[in-house]
């Protein structure tokens, strides 16, 4: 299987041994560029990933996830669009997993992030995904009963392994079948959390889509932020590495991102399909056909 | 039913009378900007839409649906590319529809662009659409056979009158439930279209997906402007009008796209979401307990 991890100092270790104590911030490296220098290589990456999309398109080979989990006011919309736009929307589809429907509820919960998964040549991105079933659901447990599952372990602790497992399984699975599976934390801390939904009620353009129930989910902080050590831990591997980026400083955040996604893609090696001498030859008589013809 | 159509010269009238000789031209008009006008321009009608899209998706009420068809390489890809770059992916989506796949043509013939119609909120791009069963199907009749439909028509004027029929029957349904339909001819001359497939020979970067057949395909011109010319002319409305934009010149052509698409989504008038006094009042009470709060 093909390591796509990057020698990054975002990259959670794929061996199992995470700690977000140990390897995770949520303040930039003190090197880290200013607010224009980001900026500017945040376009620079940016024009360069639009150009990768293309031959990515072209050969037809390699798709690209990109999945995006966070605390809220982490910046997720916001990191989507400063990466994403720019990239020919032809080749590039943003899915939001918001709470289930019945619908959904009714399916396992792998069912609907794989009917959005990107085709082949595609960058995907999940706005929130299936993690959200060891993260939000582990925090609150009693939306298991919601899904009406059963074959639930009795045991806690099992339904979290079990769905650890499933969401390692799968993505193998993906990594097996030509899909570059890379998924980003965006690591807020609670106290700039606290100061963006400040921001966020006062600003005329985004309070409209408050939640109150955002804040209080703050008191269950470390609930989540458990949930999160223990997903990535059981999650981050060479063929779908997660990375913890730090969110306190979006300028800084976003340029990191952008890094590793145009990094990452680049490192895939796809190239504009070369014609088969056959190929060009009958090209060369088309050419001579058209020509000739009004 | 709201009208959605502009004042615009590349308008095709929606009272039934189009004429491609009398209202559609290939070439730019003579008082056209220049490229460079043109370019700058677009990046400003761009920046607009942008703008615009994030109100749309606050305001959640009107989805816009932009329908793209054309002979090939008149240059809808590159048209979608560079009016849709730029704007945040996670509300809009592209799709482009090939040959129907076997699932597809056991379904009646708008069920599969039917699944991929945008959400409110959302501007949802068809590159091709069911437009194609009354173009390319209408051209090549031999492909009704594989929809294998009980019911068709013996007259072939009658399967084509009934299919013009339902698209423009589907379309006043989407537009009474707040979908915005804007339809775009890209109107190429046959001259063009032979320079570009030339040009695409040559160019190491688009020869992979060059298509033999799409040159066999102009021997069918007539018959495709007369199909075009009864498909417009029968589903041109004032609340899913369609323009035909001159083709000829690509960065004219853009420019044009992105204006009627600029104008009409701002005709929408919609707005960020008003605040309802109740909400406010329970948006302060929540910022004061949040700044007390860690």
């Amino acid at each position: 299987m093909k390591s796509i991890e990057l020698d990054s100092p975002f990259l959670v270790p794929t061996d199992g041994s995470f700690r977000i104590k140990k390897h995770a911030h949520t303040h930039a490296p003190k090197k880290s560029p200013g607010e224009t220098e980001c900026n500017a290589l945040l376009r620079a990456d940016v024009e360069q990933i639009a150009a990768l999309q293309r031959k990515l398109y072209a050969a037809d080979t390699w798709a690209v996830l990109l999945v995006f989990q966070a605390m809220d006011a982490a910046g997720k919309d916001g990191t989507i669009r400063a990466v994403m736009s720019g990239i020919d929307p032809s080749g590039c589809q943003v899915s939001s997993f918001k709470a289930p429907s019945h619908v959904e509820l009714d399916h396992d919960f792998l069912w609907r992030t794989s009917r959005a998964l990107p085709e082949r040549g595609r960058i995907g991105v999940f706005n929130r995904s299936y993690y959200e079933e060891v993260l939000v659901v582990r925090v609150h447990p009693e939306y298991l009963k919601g899904q009406n599952i059963p074959t639930l372990p009795k045991s806690p602790a099992k339904v979290w392994e079990h769905r650890l497992e499933s969401i390692a399984d799968h993505e193998k699975h993906l990594a097996r079948n030509g899909v570059a599976v890379v998924k980003f934390w965006l690591n807020v801390s609670k106290k700039e959390q606290k100061k963006r939904f400040l921001d966020r009620i006062d600003d005329e353009e985004a309070n409209w889509k408050f939640q109150e129930g955002d804040v209080h989910e703050r008191r269950h902080w470390n609930k989540y932020m458990n949930a999160y050590e223990e997903a990535l831990r059981a999650t981050s591997r060479p063929w779908a590495p997660w990375y913890a980026i730090p969110a306190d400083d979006k300028h800084f955040m976003r340029h990191a991102v952008a890094r590793v996604v145009r990094k990452t893609i680049a490192g895939l090696d796809v190239n504009y399909p070369a014609l088969e001498a056959e190929k060009k030859k009958r090209l060369a008589s088309i050419r001579r056909l058209l020509q000739a013809a009004r």
